[in-house]
């Protein structure tokens, strides 16, 4: 895809409907972590951001709506990959949830923001809105930081644990691009598309990881 | 209390504490419910409902921040009773979850209706608003007559597991009514808010409770 091509409404209605799909089961992850935090306060804030989410998954399923598209169908290839992501990284407790947000998130932003640079202004303004910082890392970054001050050993097992998460969600990245050539050539925006721009992307993605999990002291 | 009475700020503060933790209980088992949920579609039409649950936690916590009360001192007293009624409550399966959404829904409705006839406007308005129907019960109604339908011997299980579900609201209620005194004045809507009086509000709640069974075709 050249820079003046406007991207396919294919890739358009798979992209969409990949981040509706995965803001949705966001707000399922973090409704179940709100309700897993031991304080009011703690439950209040993560259920403040869990409804961000689904005011994000909305705004999606309203953009696909408009666009003519069938927001369920258009969601619908993107289930077993984020699914089977989710399945092979379940939580073991409460600050596992919290690392696995705040990864998942900051990939995805990461993500979106490559993707949004090729979109059309109204497309770009979509995805840009809906990544907008619920306010979550800064409340995992809080958490995650006193739970390693109170427990310093935690931080081996996290850091471990983040290392697994990235590995588990370039896998997943890995069969959608290879079973959904137009959101392939959307992502890697220039015109071959081919894995090797796919694996710089991703390869640019993992650098943003590492510092994000300096930041959260792993 | 008389009619003309205000009633105490401490029972309104119990009311909208133990309102606000019912609401956000609420948000997280509705928010579990449309995880579990098998189509897109009801996924989504559950979340909805669950963000509106939480849309009235925030009305609440506003309240009490208003009156002056720190919401979660205001919630706290009621922690222990819902929790157990959830713990003792937990849902076999996805219909079992409606249900006992449907049923709690309803409860909670009737006796808010029944209290904020006895609030001043502001407070009435405000109990009212937070008891509006997210369109929850057309959607459970829906989709447990047509399970009945397709597998007529679940009506016996639902309906035993309604009864379960009121047998067990109704002994948490009477924990609360022995340990806030205030609050238990202020539902009674009389001034002694004797014993028996509660007994016959809590009649009134299991006689429409029973008719909504009836929608339910259980």
């Amino acid at each position: 895809m050249t820079g003046t091509d406007a991207p396919e409404t294919d890739a358009l209605t798979d992209l969409f409907g990949l981040l509706a799909y995965a803001e949705l089961v966001a707000f399922f992850n973090l409704s179940g972590d709100a309700a897993l935090a031991s304080s009011l306060e703690d439950k209040a804030a993560l259920g403040e951001m869990a409804v961000a989410e689904f005011g994000h998954f909305r705004a999606l399923h309203g953009a696909l709506t408009r666009m003519g598209a069938v927001p369920e169908t258009a969601m619908r290839p993107f289930v077993a990959p984020l699914d089977a992501f989710h399945a092979r990284t379940a939580p073991a407790d409460w600050l596992e949830g919290l690392v696995k947000a705040y990864v998942g998130d900051g990939i995805a932003a990461d993500f979106y923001r490559a993707v949004a640079e090729l979109l059309e202004p109204q497309a770009k303004a979509l995805v840009l809105e809906v990544m907008a910082d619920t306010g979550h890392a800064d409340f995992v970054i809080t958490r995650v930081r006193a739970a390693i001050e109170a427990d310093p050993p935690l931080a081996g097992r996290l850091a471990l644990w983040a290392r697994r998460l990235v590995g588990e969600a370039l896998a997943q990245a890995h069969r959608v691009v290879a079973e959904r050539p137009a959101l392939a050539r959307l992502v890697a925006g220039d015109e071959a598309g081919g894995q090797g721009d796919i694996g710089r992307m991703f390869a640019r993605i993992t650098d943003a990881h590492d510092r994000r999990l300096a930041a959260l002291s792993l």
